[in-house]
């Protein structure tokens, strides 16, 4: 059985929760938003700010600690970028090396490619991913019509795109960087998840 | 369980052993060349020119019965693969209604749509796929080098693609014309079957 799972994923497509119910279903760990956590005790930026860093590309980026006026002397904004990006790496192999685990997002598949992970891709149309997303908003969140909600599905895809594909050099979402590409559009994801696990385990 | 099911793939990929050893695992009827022989029939073509016309965009053919001194006439050469193809669609769609089957190739999963079948699209990385092709290549056969066969599996490949988007409008091999994609890189068929096949029986 493959113990390094990667988990892609399009906005709103379930991949987050297929990653937790396989890594349930493993007995793997699942690694998510602990990342954050770690990075920003690493490199003592904000979790905000992390999270931030890593969803856009370096170049759009400017540095909360120095600001916008010392950018032309030392140029620091790729340096922070790269230096969480490191950070990040370090991470994901660290608790890759350490056993079996799930981990969605974060250029993982690109990251542990040395590994062999078992690449999955997680995807849906616009209609499911609008849906899944109205209906897991907070209640304390601003409720969007679902035009609006497929503007920030689309946007938090273009940067998850963009990131994916200044790190890696590769296509995000081209089949030929992942070893299974999954549909949910209409599906139940907790009904998917033992024809994963099996995938995953013979 | 979704009883229909369709198999895209790429040349060399393995896609058509997936879809023979999913139906006997499943117990559904396997559907390929038999589909060939029945569109001559019903059409008074040869198998061979009906191979021809499925594996080309009409606009590249020429018919064999009338050849080319007639073609500014009466231009039958769409006709005829418009025939050809409404042929086959009757005879796929016919054995859908007839009960649980794979089909491989042939924009069944096009044709099928509003039968909602399970669409399955096999694809693997070139170095696999020549593998696989130069394993599998019969005693008469001449045997091609591995440049050869690369360039013989684009070709197969380009038609492919030309076909489906000539007739279904949409890309061939796109994840979003798809339910699930296996790359199959590397990988043993047969040791992909039992999850795919709990896939669709889930």
């Amino acid at each position: 059985m493959n113990k390094l799972i990667t988990v892609g994923r399009q906005f709103g497509s379930g991949g987050r929760e297929l990653g937790r119910r396989l890594a349930d279903e493993l007995g793997l760990l699942y690694c998510d938003n602990e990342i954050i956590t770690e990075i920003a005790k690493q490199t003592n930026l904000s979790e905000g700010y992390v999270n931030l860093v890593l969803e856009q590309k370096p170049g759009h980026l400017y540095p909360i600690t120095t600001g916008h006026s010392f950018y032309n002397i030392i140029n620091p904004v790729p340096d922070q970028a790269q230096s969480v990006y490191a950070a990040q790496e370090k991470i994901i192999r660290d608790t890759a090396s350490g056993g079996g685990c799930v981990i969605v997002g974060r250029c993982a598949d690109f990251i542990l490619r040395d590994m062999d992970p078992l690449r999955i891709f997680v995807y849906a149309d616009a209609e499911s991913r609008v849906r899944r997303c109205l209906e897991r908003v907070d209640r304390d969140e601003a409720k969007l019509s679902e035009k609006e909600m497929l503007k920030k599905i689309n946007a938090v895809d273009r940067n998850r795109r963009k990131y994916y594909e200044f790190y890696t050099g590769a296509e995000w979402g081209n089949p030929e960087n992942y070893d299974i590409l999954i549909n949910t559009s209409g599906k139940d994801i907790k009904s998917l998840v033992p024809a994963v696990a099996k995938l995953v385990s013979d």
